[in-house]
């Protein structure tokens, strides 16, 4: 069950995972997040909004840069310490979210690791940031 | 249904909302994110990890910050442009967070606001980090 | 899949349906509802209510009376007209909701009926009320 | 984290919210009710019906009557003591149905509001009727 020790990265290693953004995204995310904004429920009034339509929660995608961290690199064992995020274009129902982590520091004394995350729709960036994590070490 | 405008801001002004954090939550978040980490599913994987047992996903409790956000303060109407996060401390089952933000700065030029924004469970800090938010002028 | 005809239903015929309410109902029917009342969702909170503790939504029980009404009596096929709905006592997590249908009155001109609702816990009545349905007929 | 106090009840004051209602949350509600009518679930089915097709269940819209009661008019703290429903029209999937409750008659000994609770699509009555609620009281 773990993943990658911290012994066995290396920066610029990367990884991702995708997946199409639907309704039930949406819906669920609102009900775990408590995040009803009418920008992701409702169709009518989104419409007049400058994005035009329901837009993904923001979070919603950044989770799946958590589980690229969490289930590919480093994977399992990996404890989070911090997430930036810039959010940089919307999100839509029926979108595909590619989420990527790529190692960029290793801080050998502390078992850190900074990965810069994004994530992408179609190629373009919707997500940027970073994220830092305490992997497990062989030794 | 439009939230504070940004004229209506000032400095020290807060908002908050709370959530008690169940299985079910912790099951949807996997759905949605993908992150199907044993650190959130598997008891007993997880009984042998630092945290002593099955932890939500940091990224769940952010999304307390975006319902905050897009909900309250400033509500309907915000553009969420970016989000830093440090993960101070564990939320387990059963656990009730609070997700606060504050008012920090406010951009009169660009309609930009900074805001301090916290998660804790029974006082004690689980997440602090800030959000950088575009919020719908009267003028 | 159709279900009952109107000339097959009797003054004080019955049926009923059953089920525990868990978290994950209270979570999934917030999602669908919008109501994310902290009286469903904050534990914390709850406790400082005259309930004592988290209480599910009462329209979730209703809900309940919904599908006898469309899975049983009068079944498939049934366009529901109206409801009234007293809501007597909380139904808390754990609690098994049952929730019964009796015929009151038959309009055999319109092809309506009147039933008599009811959910109760371990006995006692937590939803009492009258539907009133449209029935397909078998002439 | 209260809403608004009896005192503080106006006759005619009106909140509302909007949803767009999706599969997913025909789906949820089935699971949530036990109410799998084919008439919610099956197209082919619901073809041949007056409908011509899937509608949602009549008590998820009547949910959202639940959810503007209980987060903005009184919101929370409110009491659920009662509620009639009459189901004018159909809601199918893609539909955005606007909940709205005003303040009918306030009952100042029993802290009791009623209030006139109506949804709309597209600005026709799918559902109309009353709600009874118990209010707290800021004395």
């Amino acid at each position: 069950m773990s993943g990658i020790f911290f012994e066995d990265l290396k920066v610029g290693q990367t990884a991702s995972l995708a997946k199409t953004i639907t309704e039930a995204d949406i819906l669920l995310f609102s009900a775990v997040s408590m995040d009803t904004n009418s920008a992701h429920l409702d169709e009518e009034a989104s419409k007049k909004t400058p994005f035009g339509g329901r837009i993904a929660h923001g979070m919603l995608s950044a989770g799946l840069i958590s589980a690229v961290l969490g289930t590919r690199l480093p994977g399992p064992g990996t404890i989070y310490m911090g997430q930036t995020l810039r959010f940089k274009a919307p999100v839509r129902i029926g979108d595909t979210v590619t989420a990527t982590a790529e190692v960029k520091e290793l801080n050998a004394e502390k078992k850190r690791a900074v990965l810069i995350t994004t994530c992408t729709v179609a190629g373009k960036v919707v997500i940027d940031g970073e994220a830092t994590v305490l992997v497990p070490s062989r030794g």
